[in-house]
C-alpha cells in the first residue's frame, strides 16, 4: 500500500503554510507566484494531487460544465469550443465535452452528464424538452442554449445573435446591388436561427416589394446544401435560377459555392452572387472570399461565460437571453473589391 | 430538504429489480430495451441519479478521459475531438477537455487534471517531460500521445502515422511529375511529425539526385505558413522560386495556396504545385483541390479508444507505439485531373 501524501506533508516539504498549499489549488485564490512553484514543486517531488472529487462531495461543486456539441464540421463550433474552454479554464472550470448526433434529442445524453454532476450545462445549437429544462432547474443546475433561443419565461438561459437583424442586412446588400431574383436555401428549418434569420430576409424584401425567388432546403448540412444547389441552380434556362443567393450558414454557402463553379461553371459573383451567416475564417480565404453575416462569436462566448458562472454561483440569478448585434462583411462574393 | 430518491424507488416505480435499475446506467451492461425505457422513465419522474461521483470514489474509475487539445484551427484536430469523443463515449467515458496553448508545455495543465482523477489522459499533438510521465505512470493513470511519437522504452503509448513514408510520397509525386526545384515549407521544428516528414522527403530526393531547392519554416500556423510563403515565392525571377512545394500539413498548405494565387498572381499548379498532408475535409473543397497525403483519422481514433481503454481496464497492459499507413491523394493542385 502505498502512502498517500497529505496538503500537511506539501506544506512541511515546501516550507509554507497548509493554508498556502489550499490556495495555491484554488482557482481565484490569492496567492505568490513563488510560493506557488514551491508548493507544486513539493506536489510533484511527494505525488500529492488534491481530491478534486472528495471535495466536490463537500461542496457540492464538480467546477465541471458540461457542454453538447454537434455539427464540429461546421467550423463555427470548433472555434465556440476551443475559446469557451479557454475561457473557463481561465475560471478554473473544465467542459466536460459530449457529442450529440446531428438533430438528436439532447434528452438521453442530459441524463447521462447529471450523473457527472456538472455544475451547468450549455447546449450548443441544441434544444431540450420543457420536461428536462424542469428537472434540470430542480436540481440546481442551470442551463443555457448557445446559439439558440429559449423559451419565454422559462428557466434556461439563452446567448444569440440578432438573427432577424442579419436576415435584413443579407437581403439590403443583395438588392443594393440590384439583384432582382434572390434565392434562399434553408438551414434546419426548425431552428430558431433558421427561422428569424428567413423571417428578416422575407421581411426585408417586402419593404422594398420583392419576394423570394426560389427556395431550397439545406438542413445545415454539407451534402444538403449542395443537393439544395444543384436543385435551385441546376437549370439551362438563366432567367429561371436566381442571380443572388442567401445561404443560412458559411459552412453551407461554401458547399453551395463549389457547386455553382465546379459542376454549373457558373461565375460568383457574375453569374450568381452568395453571401452566407456566421463569418468563420474560411470565409475569409482566398478561394472564396464569402461575404457573410459575422456573429461576434467572442462576445458570445463571453456572455456565455459571465452568465453561467452567476448562476453557479448564485442561484438566484434568473435565466436571461442575451441577444447580440450582427454586422455585414462584404467580400468578393457579392462583387467587394477585396 | 427534498427527499433523494434511490434505486429502490426507481424499481420499485419501474416494476422491475434493483439489479435491472444497475444494469440500466452501466455502459455496455446486458438489459432489455422495453427495461431500460421503463427505468428511465421511472429515475425521470423522480428525478433519480446514479450517484457517478461517489461511484468514483468507490471503483476509483470516474469514466474521465482527458483529452488535452490545441491547434483547433487546424481542421484535423477538430474532427478528431468529434470522433474520439463519440468514439469514447459509446463505451460509457466522456472526455474532459483541456484547451492548451499552441506550444505550451502540458506539465502544468496534467497537474490540474490529474485533480479531477481522470482514468487516462490523451495528447492531441503536444508531449510531457519526462518527469511528468513517471509521475502519470506511477499514479496508475495511462497517457497515449495523439500524431506524436513517444520516446521507446517509456511507459507513455503514442499513434501516429508514418510520417517519414509519406514525407517519401510527397517526394515522389512531385519528382514523377517532373519538377526540378522543389521548395519545403517546415511545421514546428521540433516536433516528430515535421523531423519525420522532412527526412523521408529529403531521403526520396536524394535517391534521385535531387535537394530541397529552397526551405523554410510555417510552425503549422495559417499567418506562419503565410509569411514562409511570401519568403519563398516572392522573387520576380521565377528561375529564383521552386516551380513545386511540399507543406507539412494542409492547414499551412492552404494558406500557401492563398499567398501564391491572391498575393503572387502565381497559378496553381501551373506555375506552383502544391502538395499538402493530413487530408483534411477542406484539401478536397473545389476552391482548393489540395493534393494531399491522407492520415488515416477514423483508424487512428480506433487505435487511440482500444488501447486506452485497455490500459485503463488492465494495469498490465503495456505502453505501445502504433504506426499506422497513410496514402497519396492526388487531386489539382499537382496537376491531377479532378
Amino acid at each position: 500500500m502505498v502512502k498517500v501524501a497529505t496538503s500537511v506533508d506539501v506544506a512541511k516539504l515546501a516550507g509554507v503554510s497548509q493554508s498556502a498549499v489550499s490556495r495555491a489549488y484554488t482557482p481565484g485564490a490569492s496567492v505568490a507566484e513563488t510560493t506557488r512553484g514551491k508548493v507544486m514543486e513539493a506536489a510533484r517531488k511527494l505525488g500529492y494531487r488534491p481530491n478534486a472529487i472528495a471535495r466536490t462531495l463537500i461542496t457540492r461543486k464538480s467546477r465541471m460544465i458540461a457542454v453538447v456539441a454537434s455539427y464540429l464540421d461546421n467550423q463555427f463550433y470548433p472555434v465556440v469550443v476551443e475559446k469557451l474552454s479557454k475561457r473557463l479554464q481561465d475560471d478554473g472550470y473544465h467542459v466536460l465535452l459530449f457529442i450529440a448526433e446531428a438533430n438528436q434529442e439532447a434528452d438521453e445524453l442530459l441524463m447521462q452528464l447529471m450523473q457527472y454532476h456538472v455544475d451547468g450545462i450549455v447546449l450548443l445549437s441544441a434544444t431540450l424538452s420543457s420536461g428536462l429544462a424542469k428537472d434540470c432547474a430542480d436540481a440546481g443546475i442551470p442551463v443555457l442554449l448557445f446559439n439558440r433561443i429559449a423559451q419565454a419565461g422559462g428557466t434556461v438561459s439563452s446567448v444569440a445573435s440578432d438573427n432577424e437583424a442579419g436576415g435584413r442586412m443579407a437581403a439590403r446588400a443583395l438588392l443594393a446591388a440590384g439583384h432582382q431574383r434572390i434565392g434562399y436555401i434553408a438551414g434546419m428549418e426548425d431552428s430558431s436561427t433558421n427561422r428569424d434569420r428567413e423571417t428578416g430576409f422575407n421581411a426585408e424584401l417586402a419593404t422594398q416589394g420583392q419576394r423570394v425567388f426560389a427556395r431550397a432546403v439545406g438542413h445545415y448540412s454539407f451534402e444538403g446544401a449542395q443537393v439544395a444547389a444543384r436543385q435551385m441552380f441546376g437549370t439551362l434556362d438563366a432567367a429561371q435560377r436566381p442571380n443572388a443567393v442567401f445561404v443560412a450558414n458559411d459552412h453551407m454557402a461554401i458547399a453551395v459555392m463549389d457547386v455553382l463553379r465546379g459542376e454549373l461553371k457558373l461565375r460568383v459573383p457574375q453569374d450568381v452572387a452568395v453571401i452566407g451567416f456566421d463569418n468563420v475564417p474560411q470565409a475569409a480565404w482566398g478561394g472564396y472570399s464569402l461575404s457573410s453575416i459575422e456573429q461576434d462569436a467572442q462576445a458570445m462566448i463571453e456572455a456565455t461565460a459571465k452568465l453561467m458562472l452567476a448562476q453557479i454561483n448564485d442561484e438566484t440569478v434568473a435565466a436571461q437571453h442575451v441577444n447580440l448585434s450582427v454586422r455585414l462583411i462584404e467580400r468578393g462574393s457579392t462583387g467587394a473589391a477585396v
